[in-house]
């Protein structure tokens, strides 16, 4: 993929919950991503605010992150229903006469909008969507299960707790060990880091399933396929985008992921995020009769905890569970490495014989 | 709604499963089908084949059926995928150069099509798209719960097998006994029956659970809602769209549809169709954490069974799940109605307290 000069927009949202797209981004498009735009936190480190980034300058409007050449804008934010905030079309509407691609993982799609399709024809800028899916899609031949190549798929007890992260670090690390691993990107931040993937809750339902059976017909031809997750099978608003996946994907394996202090989901009124223990045999259950999965290991996102605090947690999950848990930004991947390749290695001899 | 004269094409497929749409209207919009178009089974009677519309003939093209002077044609089929079949066309498009309107439940729309449009306009007809969804969709926010209304909803242990029946048929039954009861159709043959509704399995992945909910608060004067249900949970094509309804919905009942004699999901290549009592705490446990419903019955479809052997796959599903069980086309609803007000009475003084 081409580098770019990338400013990120936050504008009163710089927080590492509504602006997950621009964290995602930050961390692994590293290098490309010049400036963030958000006037209530101008002067401030990226770093600071998000968690990463450190010296990246958050700037006070786009005009300003002009001295640095950027050539594209990203919505940096992604909330439920994902509709462009009304106060950003003027930045957004500069920013394209400036020059700057624009990148959106909004459900409004920069297309269907008569003003941004304009304005960028005549400044020759292309306006990129995130989520718009291929016309083509259809219905599932449950065609996945018959793939020999090895699905691990990341699940969650909420939306928003670090799926993606983990499959991005898990290909990393299986990738710096020359093992042939791809991720497989099913939300608009993934498919911005990656270049590939299709977004997974833009699908119509019926189709859902068939496009993750798509995705996963794509990548065949490698060993190890990561696959980023979409919300949680309890989560009220999405749990439906979640179990379509489940049931296209076909992964042999599951790795749960959970964030430590959120009692609530997110967007929901008052639904209970259910403890791991509670939410593995749901996962399994519903999993089996379409294809029997298992989930192998539990991947916790610890960044409300201080080191010794976040190795108590991990050993009382582990408890609980009788599975391996880590923190892969605080302790690396080791852990779910080695429980990828034992229970692939127990699967493949398992099913030698058929 | 006005009454109409249908002609219903379900060229070479005059059989209960593809044409399970014609199926629905003829037992439901009573009187108003004229003719079935079908080249391959000209002069039988759709009774014969279809199990309803007795003396409704079947004919081998649209111009023979011009003397009984339809004013709309439906297409009576529904497959997975949702495409009209290019040899279809012609019939279609001489349709509405003969003044008939043409009704669709198909993914691909009639409104979608350059050449269809155009004939339409000219000729002055309609083009209904029974699947086109609302523009304004949006995701959830959790307030099915908080209304009052008593929520009845179909779940399947496969698609097609009779969920919408259910609900007409009980909906039906509480109207006759003046109690306020709705139809909640949300697939295109209960919309095309009762003129209301949404197809959920249209709707984007992130959007259903807010479109099903968004159904509820328009029915929410009513005493009881039978809110018809979609696919199955453990259906490798479908489930996201079933799952998505259970949470949007908020149920504070279901009653579980399974038809006799099914071994393998339709659509699929070889999932199995679950027996009830398997069924029941997969969609127990996965509502719970969202909002706590019960299956309160089983309903039934034996159509393959005479009336004995019926009677005895009733006892026998009764003594396996503990729950009340009949196939309300043969044996009607009357012990339905008796679970749905049974349970309702235990919910509404559980809840007075609340």
């Amino acid at each position: 993929m081409k580098k770019r000069r990338i400013v990120i927009i936050t504008e009163g949202n710089t927080d590492p919950t509504p602006a997950k797209t621009a964290v995602g981004v930050i961390r692994y498009r590293t290098g490309e991503v010049v400036a963030l735009i958000d006037s209530t936190q101008a002067g401030r480190d990226t770093g600071e605010l998000l968690g990463v980034g450190n010296g990246i300058p958050i700037m006070a409007s786009l005009t300003e992150t002009f001295r640095l050449q950027p050539d594209m804008l990203l919505i940096g934010t992604a909330w439920a229903g994902g509709q462009i905030p009304t106060a950003w079309r003027a930045t957004i509407l500069s920013a394209i006469e400036h020059g700057l691609d624009i990148v959106s993982g909004m459900h409004q799609f920069l297309n269907d909008d008569e003003e941004f399709k304009k304005a960028a024809q005549k400044h020759r800028v292309e306006l990129i969507d995130l989520r718009k899916t291929p016309d083509d899609l259809t219905v599932s031949k449950c065609l996945a299960k018959e793939q020999k190549c090895f699905r691990v798929h990341t699940v969650g007890t909420d939306c928003n707790v670090g799926k993606k992260v983990v499959c991005l670090e898990l290909t990393r690390a299986f990738q710096e060990k020359k093992k042939d691993a791809v991720f497989v990107g099913t939300g608009q931040t993934g498919i911005f880091i990656t270049g590939s993937g299709i977004a997974l809750d833009r699908v119509i339902g019926d189709f859902i399933a068939g496009a993750a059976e798509r995705l996963v017909l794509e990548n065949t031809n490698h060993d190890y396929l990561f696959i980023e997750g979409q919300g949680a099978i309890t989560h009220p608003l999405y749990s439906g985008v979640t179990l379509s996946m489940l049931h296209g994907f076909m992964p042999q394996a599951l790795i749960l992921v959970h964030e430590y202090g959120r009692p609530i989901m997110r967007g929901s009124k008052d639904t209970p995020v259910l403890p791991p223990e509670k939410l593995i045999p749901l996962y399994e259950s519903i999993a089996a009769p379409v294809f029997p999965t298992k989930v192998i290991a539990v991947a916790l996102n610890l960044r409300r905890l201080d080191d010794r605090a976040a190795l108590k947690e991990i050993e009382k999950v582990e408890t609980n569970t009788g599975l391996p848990a880590t923190d892969v930004i605080k302790f690396g991947t080791e852990k779910l490495e080695e429980a990828v390749l034992r229970f692939e290695g127990e699967w493949r001899k398992e099913h030698a014989l058929d």
